[in-house]
Order: structure tokens, then C-alpha cells, then sequence
């Protein structure tokens, strides 16, 4: 259900990708059901991959929800289509467990993000299975025979691999092998694949608006995004709000020789550097005043999560050349329980070999402002704008006549852009602990984060009320939301003993 | 001689415009003969202006440079055409005076800045007559009869038509109203037309010193660039010089999810601001260390000339949409006295519309650094580099490999671009006196600039040792190297007189 774009590429794997052997007997079970059942698995997430997914395509998009509704009815699930006028089909199938007290919803997206196919190594839409990471020098291979065990190291390239086709597969399986293995579900069980959530989620809550009844529940896993750097499993309680706005300020009419007016006429690149200067100290600590007023503090739970938290750091830093962070030494996976404000971007004329010997017309910076529970996007940006009018700038919401630059010494033009509260449960309710403990039964020490770093509606919260925690299951290196996207077959193999286990809880 | 750029457009005239009567007599004879000559006048510019001279199209340039051979050839002084293999010829002729103790060499240029004929109203190449500026309605009008006066605000539009030309012909017709007038020349005259100034030069040195004789003199006077705005004959001794770099400094290996790793991942884009920050205070001084070291002081001549140039800061602002100027309240006629920094632009991921929820990888900032006597292009570059150094910047000369950006905080790659030494000479030599009275009892009051705010190599002074005053004729508001460049008729009228005077003085 998160917007995120990891564009780590290459990432080494941290961690051995030791085998944990799980105390649950329905991820036990899918283990050994998986084992014997390797090639038929990895055959029908093929067959998913090949069908293009990208939310705006609308006869493939078709296709997508009919081949995942018979999936479903492979398995004994009545599926349906569940859509509103102009929106893709989530697909909804339904597991009514006799005498069970509780409902989990499980969600995916069968939906992927946009591409540029020449980027690709391989076509996006013509899954290919290579030994290694493509980064690190990973050959096409062929599918092992049916039998034939596959190295868990290889990874399966395509679009929607890791975002998010894989949580549907191993679904399919972890139901699979509990009918195998003569299990039984204990709750009731909905499955909801959403078909336009890298599209924004446009028509998502309208959909579950006029559906409560179908999308009731006690609670709702998300099974998005990319697990925690070390590869431990991931559970997430939140996400970060946001607050972008589009900042200009303005030097002369059109851009001056520098010669000429240098020294005469204001610079506006000089004088958004000077703005932007004031609003982080060195420490990474935001100056904006009362941006950090009325922050909900982290319960003990959650401060015991984010110091149990493996720092992966230093690892990072190798990773991405980094020779220091903001804000050291405090960790990455605390940083993203505090407020942030950041630079997307920046122009001001060109620079380099495109450079003319001007002083810039204007200067634009782009910047967003995550923020955490207890903070509102809407106020974050009035003390946004009104950080900048302490500034001595006049400050307009519309691009300034000659008549308000001639009448201010300073003018900045402030457009709001993307604004979403942020929204973080507390790890302490029941059925989340519930949650937590079925988990680690299925794959040991987890990590959990009291909310993501990205920003990401809270659609089961806001519309149905139901409580919602982020299961992913794809590796963290799985260059979602990029070119040469793929999915790790290990984390295949981990997701489907993950959802066997929650599919029994 | 001076690469300037004035991009105002559409500037009012800041003067009326009121006709000044010469003392001098050539200048009056030159007036008298053009207005019974107005129409051939034109007629020889539009017929020079036609033939399209971008440095780089030979073969034009070559049409140009005969045809300039002709307009001598008419006047009874043999061409020459010096050059070096590569290079656009000079057009060069020369009148010997008997008995003359002086030489005066005029220098103006016929090639014209690179256009897109696409952004121009009117072909550029098709000389077009406008009843007034185009961007105040100004429409194509005939050529008036031969006989009939040329409203003096009419304009001229073609390439070339104040940037370079306009001195050509001012001097031909010139010649040709002495002659008519009967008035002897007192001094030698040589005259020397570039062709491929607007290229940056690139060879006038090596002609020059390849042919020292030939271009030897006792005074150069540039024919080049605009007049005040206040539409005063200026004068100007000399040129700010010029170090450009180009600074970039590193974030995250590739562009990082601002949610994930924001408040983590250092931010180039603020890294940037803070440095361009640090660089210069407030009210516009420079807080490099030892910026302004060596720096020669106005004599007592330049300060009285600074502080008598009409301040034409209001009207500009007024024109520029400026609410406030940089190192108010002093005039921009003494702040191109003194060094500045500026920023050309600045870029770090994008912006708007096309901003992505990123961390950027890397931010870019082009600065240039003008300079005045006393200062060296290459020591203001080492004192840039130094200060990037004090504020914790490991600085490398080429892209920093994944070693040195792991191994420092923060990196800096500053890479130096145009270095040019500042020249000044001092406007109380006598034969700058001279000049200036010849041009004052043309023209009347004159604004004398010690410098120019602009770069222009001393090809003159440092090639021949000849002093080097700038008398230029075209408009100020003639949207040099921009498109629609144009000449005011009475900038050409003017013009005449002044080279009268000067040819005779």
C-alpha cells in the first residue's frame, strides 16, 4: 500500500540468508509442501508475470484479475470483481472459517509500477530467471526441471516479481499446502488484490467505501513493499505523513548579464540557498518554529523496537559511498520515527557546459516534509509558508505580477503539493501482537518499525476502521519501482511458510 | 572587444532623447552630411547587414569580409586581409596623415552572435525597419524615399546591427563627411575589423602578434557593445576579469526514497545551500578569506567619474521587476567597480512537475567571480577552492571515485572554468584625456566607467602595449546576442558624429 522507490542497486545481502527452521506448523508444513512443489510454484507466478500490469492498460489489467480470480477458484474461493465506474477490479475472493471469532484481510497489488522497457535487460513482461543478482553479473538461466530444486539465490526478473505479485503466489501456495497437509484455518480469511495502487490508489477507498461489509474485518495485512535491509521479516505499524510544497523566488525579470549586474541585481539561486540554509541546522535538526510541536511520543513498545532494530549502517553508508549521515549517530530505523525536511530538488538556470553568464531569473527547490503522528500536513505547511515570511519574504500562492515583485523586496511563490496525514498504530493492541507472535513462529526475530519511512494512505483505517500492519515479504534489494525489478526465490519460499502461518492464525 | 549579453528587453527610454549640439566641427559637418545622406547611409548598412556572419559560416564570413574590403576601397584606402591559418580575416586599411605624431587604431568586429532564426519576428539575415521597438508594438515599415528624413526612433533589426556593424558604417559615413567637408585628418588612422569576436576570439592575439607593425599605435579605441542606459556617450577603461567554477557535491551514490532514508542520507541539494551560503554575507559581500586582497583603489579621476554617472537604479529596478537590489543603496556604476560572486545556476535532481520523492544524488552550482585590478583569475579560483576546504570539504579536481567519498565527510568536486585577468587603465593618461574631450565635444557629457562590469580579453594592451578606451555607438536596449537585435537610427546618427570627431582628432 507504500509508495516506495528503494533505487538501491546492488545491494550486497547483508545477512548469510541462514535457514531459520519455524516453530509453526503451518509454515512447517508449507515448507515441505514447497519442497516437492518448487517448479509448479515458480511456473504459475510466471504465468502471472507475462501478463503486462501497468494500471493505465486497461485490457491487461483485465487479464491480470481474471487469471488471479482463477487462481482463487483453483483453490475452492469464489472470487469477484469488485470495482467502481473507472476503476480497475480489486479482486476479492473469501475463506469463512466455521465458528472462527476473527477476520484478517490479507491485501496485495497485482498492479506494477510504470517502465520504460529499453531499460530493462530483459523484457519486463518475459520473466527470466538469472543466478545471480543482474548488478552482480547474474546470467539468464534455465528453469531447473520439474523436480530439480532451485538455488534459493537465484532471482526472478520482471515487472511486479517483488511489487507486488509475489504476495498472491505464495498465498496460493501457503493455501495449497495447508489443504495438503490437512490444516485447518482458525479465522475467517478475505483476500483483496487492489489493481491501481501504483497509480495512486485513485478509486482504493471509494472501493472500500461502498463495499464496508465485503471489506470488514479485524484486521488488515498489508503484503507490500521490501523486508528490512538485514533480511529479517519486516512488520510496520504506520507511515509517515507529507507535506511537499514548491518553493520560487525571484531575482530580475529575465535573466541579467553577470557582468554587468552582478553585485546590482539579487541573485535568486543565492537567496533560495540562503532560505533553504534556515530551515535545517548542521545537525539535521528542522528550524522551521513549532515544526516538532505536538509530536506523539513512541510508547516503550516502540522504542524497544526501534533499539532492537539491527543498524544497518554502516553497511549503507558502503553501499550507497557514503563517507557520513545526517543526524549520526543515531540510526537509520530511529530516523524514520522523527519528522524530516528534504531538497528533491533544486534549479536555478543551468549550470556545467550549459551555463551562460547570467544571474539567474528564479530559483525553485522542491521539498517534502515527512512527518509523524500527532503532526498534520496542512499545518506543516502553513509553518512551512510562515517560515518563509520570517524570512522577510511576501509570500503568494499564485506566480507574482510585476506589481507585488516591484512593492517587496523578497517574494516567494509557495504551492502546496502533495499533503497526507501521517497515521502509526500501537504494536500493543492484541491482534497485532497476535500478529507479531505468529510471525516470528514462521520466521524468527523480526524487525519492527512503529511506522514506515514513506508516506502511504491509511485507506482500512480511515475508511473501515480496521487496524493494518505491513507483512511484506520481497527482498530489500528488488529494484521496485525501477528497471530490472526481480524477487529472490528464497523470499518467495519465506513468504509462502509467512502467509501459511498467518492464512492458520 | 567585450562579450556582453544584455538581455533586457523592452527597456524605455530612460532619456528624452534631446539633440546635443557639437562643438566639434567634424562632428557638425558629419551631421550636416547625413541629413542629406540619410537614405544611402542605410542603404550601405542594409546591404552589409544582409550578408549572414556567424563566425563559424565561412563562407559568409568571407562575403562579409570582402564586402567591408569594398566600403574601404570606395574611400580610397586599400584592404588588407590579415589572418592565420584558421582564423576569419581581419579587415584591415589604413590612412597616413603627413606629419600626424599619433596613431589611432578602431577596432569593431562584423561577425554577429549564433541565432535561432526561429525566435526572431523577422528574418535576421532581412534587414527590417520597425517605427518603433518591436516589443513595444513596433511595426515593419519601407525605407523612406531617398531625400526624405528617417525618424531618429525608428530601428534597424538584423543581426549585427548594433553588435557589431553599426561602428563600420558610422565610420564609413564618416570618412565620407570629412571628405565632403573638405577636413583633413590630424593623426595616423588604422582600421581593424574582427571577425570572430563573437566566437571568443580565438585568434585575434596571434594576428595581432603576428603582425605588430601593422597594428601598432598610440591609441586603440574598441568600437563595440552599448551605450549607458541613460543614453550617454560611454567611456570605459578596462574590463572586470573572470574565474568560473563549476561545484558539485555528493549525497547518496543514486537518488535514495526522500520517506526511507531522509534525515539519514545527507542531502546534496542543502549541503549546496549551505555552502553557497557561507560564500557571502547578506548585504552582498564576499566571505571568501582574502577576497579582496590586492585590490588596486579607484584613483581620484575614477571615483569623481563613478560618482558623476547618472544612477539609473530606479528606472531599471522599475523595468527589472526588482523590489530591492543587491548592496543597496550604492548605484551600480560603482558596483562593477568591485569584485562580485555570483551564481550562475544551480541543479540537483528536478523540480515541480517533474521532482521525484527523492534524495538526490548529487547538486551542481556554476559561480563566476568578477574581478578588478589587483586580483588574479587563477589566485580567486585557489582562495574559492580554499574556503570550500574550511568549511569540511575534501576537494578533488576530478569526479571523486567510491574510495575518496567513502573516506571523507563531504566532497567537493570544483572543477575551474573561464580564468581572465581584470584590466583597467587609468583614464588620466593624455591621450585618454584627449580622447575624452574629442568625444565630449561630439557627444557632450559622457559616463566614464573605469571598467566595463564585464570580461573582454586585453588583446591590445597585452599583445601591442597600446592603451584601450571603449567607445561604443549601438543602444543599450538593442537586444545584443539575444534575438531581434536592432539599432535606434539615432544611435547611428550619433554615431557618425562621434567618428567624425575621433577621426579627425
Amino acid at each position: 500500500m507504500r509508495h516506495i522507490c528503494f533505487l538501491l542497486i546492488g545491494t550486497a545481502a547483508f545477512s548469510s540468508g541462514q535457514v531459520f527452521t519455524p516453530s509453526n506448523p503451518a509454515a512447517l508444513a508449507a515448507r515441505q509442501y514447497r519442497q516437492q512443489h518448487e517448479r509448479p510454484i515458480v511456473d504459475e507466478f510466471i504465468s502471472l508475470l507475462a501478463i503486462p500490469n501497468i494500471a493505465s492498460d486497461g485490457v491487461n489489467i483485465k487479464r491480470n484479475a481474471d487469471f488471479i480470480a482463477q487462481m482463487l477458484q483453483k483453490r475452492g474461493i469464489t472470487p469477484r470483481l469488485i470495482t467502481v465506474p473507472g476503476a480497475n477490479p480489486v479482486v476479492f475472493g473469501e475463506i469463512k472459517t466455521p465458528g472462527a471469532t476473527r477476520t484478517i484481510v490479507l491485501y496485495a497489488h497485482y498492479d506494477g509500477q510504470p517502465l520504460d522497457p529499453k531499460e530493462w535487460a530483459t523484457p519486463p513482461f518475459t520473466p527470466a530467471l538469472r543466478d545471480k543478482q543482474y548488478e552482480k553479473d547474474g546470467q539468464v538461466i534455465s528453469l531447473p526441471a520439474s523436480g530439480v530444486r532451485f538455488n534459493p539465490e537465484w532471482r526472478l526478473y520482471a515487472r511486479g516479481a517483488a511489487d507486488d505479485k509475489a504476495p498472491i503466489v505464495a498465498i496460493m501456495a501457503a493455501l495449497d499446502a495447508i489443504k495438503s497437509a490437512g490444516l485447518k484455518t482458525k479465522s475467517n480469511l478475505k483476500f483483496a488484490f487492489e489493481g491501481e495502487e501504483e497509480a495512486g490508489s485513485p478509486n482504493f477507498e471509494k472501493i472500500l467505501a461502498a463495499n464496508r461489509e465485503l471489506f470488514a474485518g479485524d484486521v488488515w495485512l498489508s503484503c507490500d513493499g521490501p523486508l528490512h535491509q538485514s533480511r529479517r521479516q519486516l512488520l510496520t505499524f504506520g507511515d509517515r505523513g507529507i507535506s511537499t510544497v514548491d518553493l520560487t523566488v525571484y531575482g530580475p525579470r529575465g535573466e541579467l548579464h553577470s557582468g554587468h549586474y552582478g553585485n546590482w541585481a539579487p541573485n535568486p539561486a543565492m537567496m533560495l540557498a540562503r532560505l533553504l540554509t534556515s530551515m535545517k541546522d548542521d545537525n539535521g535538526r528542522v528550524l522551521i518554529d513549532h515544526f516538532y510541536d505536538g509530536i506523539e511520543p513512541l510508547s516503550e513498545s516502540e522504542k524497544r523496537a526501534v533499539a532492537e532494530a539491527p543498524d544497518m549502517g554502516p553497511e549503507l553508508m558502503r553501499e550507497l559511498w557514503l563517507g557520513a549521515t545526517e543526524n549520526a549517530p543515531r540510526k537509520l530505523a530511529e530516523l524514520i520515527t522523527v519528522p524530516s525536511l528534504n531538497i528533491r530538488g533544486m534549479a536555478s538556470s543551468r549550470v556545467g557546459n550549459q551555463a551562460s553568464n547570467v544571474i539567474p531569473a528564479t530559483a525553485t527547490a522542491t521539498i517534502d516534509m515527512r512527518l509523524v503522528k500527532g503532526m498534520k500536513a496542512d499545518q506543516t505547511a502553513n509553518r512551512f509558508i510562515e517560515h518563509v515570511r520570517r524570512q522577510g519574504y511576501f509570500v503568494v500562492d499564485h506566480e507574482p505580477t510585476a506589481e507585488i515583485r516591484l512593492s517587496h523586496p523578497k517574494v516567494a511563490w509557495i504551492v502546496r503539493g502533495h499533503a497526507e496525514n501521517p497515521h502509526r498504530l500501537s504494536m500493543d493492541l492484541p491482534v497485532f501482537q497476535d500478529v507479531i507472535r505468529t510471525v516470528e513462529s514462521a520466521r524468527g526475530p523480526t524487525v519492527k518499525t512503529p511506522n514506515s519511512g514513506g508516506t502511504g494512505p491509511d485507506a482500512a483505517g480511515q475508511t473501515l476502521g480496521i487496524p493494518e500492519v505491513s507483512v511484506p515479504i520481497g527482498n530489500h534489494d528488488n529494484n521496485q519501482h525501477s528497471y530490472n525489478e526481480n524477487l529472490r526465490i528464497q523470499n518467495l519460499w519465506d513468504g509462502i511458510e509467512l502467509m501459511a502461518a498467518l492464512l492458520t492464525m
